[in-house]
């Protein structure tokens, strides 16, 4: 079939130009004889797409110098084990805050206790993640190693529009942040965070790299526990390459970063986001019903909409009309059920305007 | 330049069809109207990659039924940790018997120490990595965790040709193999085995896929400290799902599975490495001295033949002519130097062929 609109969660749509340049050049890269996947990290050639990559993204992200960039694995479910291990003992009580917004922030508490304690300082549970708490109602610790967010939830659709300032909140803690769902979508307020990681199957690349960013000062706090390979300062005082870093993903990386410059860089790629979900979330708001978003309008994800039929009974039958219009991956999470659009960067406009025209030929059929 | 006949150590060459197949089908897998790399890991299309995958690969090298192949991250240094972390508690010593052959072994005993009590059973340390420890010296422990054993080195340039039998040497532990740089490069004898583990960028696809296959009596005993995604119980329960796996070089080592079944399956991709392997070893060591491999024959691999110049300052010049007809990546690793050619399932006789010519020449113009 013709290339479809992939709604896919993540891994996710990534961009047309991105995938023909991997294609062209999958035998050869750049005349050297060799294609990227069988390039020794070490070499010349993978040296060079590394430090463009990392250059790239930085210059994207406005990373600060303070800040190391590391291209790890294991995705953010390794990582919820990975951080406290690299950061709880940063102080005695080896407690760590943590701020629950939905199903992975959950998931990523509990995976901390193995650590240390674990704080929930707040939570949207009892709003079925459908709010975020104020960080004014935040309860943080005097001693945490660190403060936990996740900042987009892909399931419950929630997402943090301005990162909390945690010293006028009166914690000394770093704010950790799991951005897998919505990095390089938006910009980072880097004097109000210490660490953020992501994996790289929703905006960056193919699954199987992670993206750590972490300021200096927060190196060199491992647990003896903690494998050599998943040790920041490890990792960090070895560029990245301890261990053979995933090649080629970091390659794909590097192509998604250049294609999001000749974009317009991270401002321009905002504001088509917020178009996006805008244009989207005026379609369910305006259905009079027929389609339901429960999620508080301040904390609506630019990247995840999930949504519902009134008719429940009829979500098969709308997934089968996407479908036939070439709209794929729109059925929720399975543990909320619905629908479930995500807008990733690569998503295009005329994507949107697509399942828009599809959502309301489907509502005056069937309203 | 045209492809060359890349002797990377790894990541390393791979089939020149599957290359093909992988570009052809990067916009558009099979009519799903999406790429491989965007695929959600849980839908349809992915799961039908993921299962021939395992089939495929359970077919070719005959993994009995009752070892899981697990399709994890973090590479064979992660499992120098992940490994203990799993294996190490079985028995109330905690202790692990390692059997040194290489750098890299003695790396994995080393990073072994953070949760247990490693035991060197026997190591090859005084022969300088050129010979193996024939098993009936080495020096087990009765109330061992496990044996780990390094079963090709890749600097060194050992491979272990016949594993051996723990049970006739008199210990019940399970034997662990690190197989990275040679599995699927020869068949493995299962009922000497209990885990083996292997790095993918050697002979299966890119770097940052790890496979692990393992006994079913060996899941179940992970230390608290393990990360669930690195659990093996865990990562067996969820089918390699409890976070979303390198999906990309799944489908990768998918294609070259296929291709080795083209090829003959295994049987026949070893009798090939066997010839290669005699071709380069004949050059070097009817040389008159020219060249020279230091390991001891009954110990040579089949996969990296590491080899030196008697004029030792001549090895730029002999890098520099080889380059010339497209032979990439022969420099030896920077703590032995000389050179090394890794030949492994993907670099075809002719490579091999046109190396010899090349050392032949050289050995002509400068002996």
């Amino acid at each position: 079939m013709a290339r479809a609109h992939n709604f896919s969660p993540g891994p996710a749509t990534l961009p047309e130009p991105v995938l023909r340049q991997a294609a062209a050049e999958m035998l050869d890269w750049q005349g050297s004889g060799v294609g990227v996947m069988e390039m020794s990290h070490r070499g010349r050639e993978f040296a060079q797409i590394f430090e463009r990559t990392e250059a790239r993204l930085r210059e994207l992200l406005a990373v600060p110098a303070h800040f190391r960039v590391l291209f790890m694995q294991g995705g953010a479910i390794g990582e919820n084990a990975v951080v406290p291990m690299n950061l709880i003992a940063r102080r005695p009580a080896r407690r760590a805050d943590h701020v629950i917004t939905g199903t992975w922030s959950k998931k990523t508490s509990r995976e901390g206790e193995r650590y240390g304690q674990v704080h929930v300082a707040a939570s949207n549970e009892a709003t079925r993640h459908t709010t975020l708490p104020a960080p004014s109602s935040w309860q943080l610790s005097a001693d945490a190693s660190y403060v936990h967010l996740c900042s987009n939830e892909t399931i419950g659709g929630v997402e943090v529009h301005e990162l909390p300032d945690l010293r006028a909140l009166g914690s000394e803690a770093p704010l950790v942040i799991d951005a897998s769902s919505h990095l390089a979508s938006r910009p980072i307020a880097w004097d109000r965070v210490g660490l953020v990681y992501a994996g790289a199957q929703k905006n960056i690349g193919p699954a199987g790299l992670t993206l750590v960013f972490v300021r200096d000062d927060l190196l060199g706090h491992a647990l003896p526990v903690c494998p050599s390979a998943f040790d920041y300062a490890t990792v960090a005082s070895n560029g990245s390459m301890f261990n053979t870093p995933p090649t080629w993903a970091i390659y794909i990386a590097g192509l998604v970063f250049e294609w999001i410059a000749q974009q317009g860089g991270i401002a321009a790629i905002e504001q088509r986001n917020v178009e996006k979900a805008a244009l989207l979330y005026a379609a369910i708001d305006g259905s009079e019903g027929f389609y339901v978003n429960r999620v508080a309008h301040d904390c609506r994800s630019r990247m995840n909409v999930p949504f519902f039929l009134r008719e429940d009974s009829l979500t098969p039958a709308f997934l089968d009309a996407a479908r036939e219009r070439g709209l794929l991956q729109l059925k929720g999470h399975k543990s909320v059920g619905g629908l479930r659009a995500s807008l990733y960067n690569a998503m295009p406009l005329a994507g949107v305007q697509s399942l828009v025209g599809c959502m309301q030929e489907f509502a005056a059929h069937h309203g």
